[in-house]
């Protein structure tokens, strides 16, 4: 399959890669930089330029989306808005205007903070719900199937997560990577796969 | 207790108003408009001025929010916006600059399609995942309770929503409102309570 991979370069993104080329899929990477694509995910423009670049794929996979982690107390009003529009409307929108040039499925990421909280996490709890009750519902409407992944801490995201993620079990990345094939390669649609 | 009900004037808020009021609660009623206060939740500054006017209460009950109701090939990226503001953002800017001024507890709403998905309910579904977890995730932070009432259709509603909900057993508002009073009179956090 031809399959665009929105957030390739961070740590979920290069399992994503390497796991999809392993399986013989032709990958075109997108990321702020360092991509085959260049796209800046929070702004529509953007994702329109990318997916004229890039024309029609098989599949989208994003491992894309960032979220502001503070203690509540500190959270302020464009924190909020920040991370909307970082994890949330950017993977609405790589959906809606993907509409068009996706024959297969989306798979959006997510995460373990829809189902159990940590301080400073709000608005990564507020993100990864939306997403997960997002997929459920354009699942139903879509040609294409739409799943989300939802993993808890990585085993090489220790080093610097660790301390938040205290008393979690890490997941190699390459199982959340696998998680992708099964989306992808595989046959449900409103699916939220949790890893770990 | 005195308590700030915002969306007081809705098939919901007018119930959640009267079953406080039969408790003997003092209810002090916000909407856009017909109410004690005049707040817009889309705009953080209206909250601040509503804050400021109401002053110090025990609880904050919102029965407010809206979000656009569109099949999902005809969901403009402005849409996904305001659904955003309206539900999510709005609600979660009543807790955060809420957190100077209430003693025991903040309620937001949610509503069914968090976990059942609707046609042409793609955003509520998202705005209503988005709450859902973000109240699991402030409760930890909060010193305040934090909870949400996610409700079913009513049976009030059934003549202008019914062909939508179609095979949904419909419950009265009131049981709606009663989970209100669960949240503010109860002793959980972080919980959401399902109605229906």
């Amino acid at each position: 399959m031809r399959i665009l991979l929105v957030g390739a370069t961070g740590t979920l993104g290069q399992s994503v890669r390497e796991v999809l080329r392993e399986r013989s899929h032709e990958v075109v990477t997108a990321s702020r930089k360092g991509s085959d694509v260049s796209v800046d995910i929070t702004d529509p423009e953007s994702i329109r330029a990318m997916y004229e670049q890039v024309g029609k794929v098989h599949a989208v996979a994003s491992a894309a989306g960032s979220v502001p982690w503070l203690p509540f107390g500190e959270l302020r009003y464009q924190d909020v808005l920040d991370g909307v529009a970082g994890k949330v409307v950017s993977q609405v929108e790589l959906v809606r205007q993907g509409a068009a040039y996706v024959a297969g499925s989306f798979t959006l990421i997510t995460g373990v903070l829809a189902r159990e909280p940590l301080r400073t996490g709000a608005v990564a709890s507020l993100a990864n719900g939306a997403i997960e009750a997002f997929v459920r519902a354009a699942a139903i409407e879509l040609p294409q199937r739409v799943n989300a992944v939802s993993p808890t801490i990585f085993t090489e995201s220790v080093d610097v997560y660790g301390d938040l993620f205290v008393g979690f079990e890490p997941v190699p990345v390459r199982q959340a990577a696998n998680a992708y094939v099964r989306s992808i390669e595989g046959h449900q649609t409103g699916q939220v796969y949790m890893v770990g």
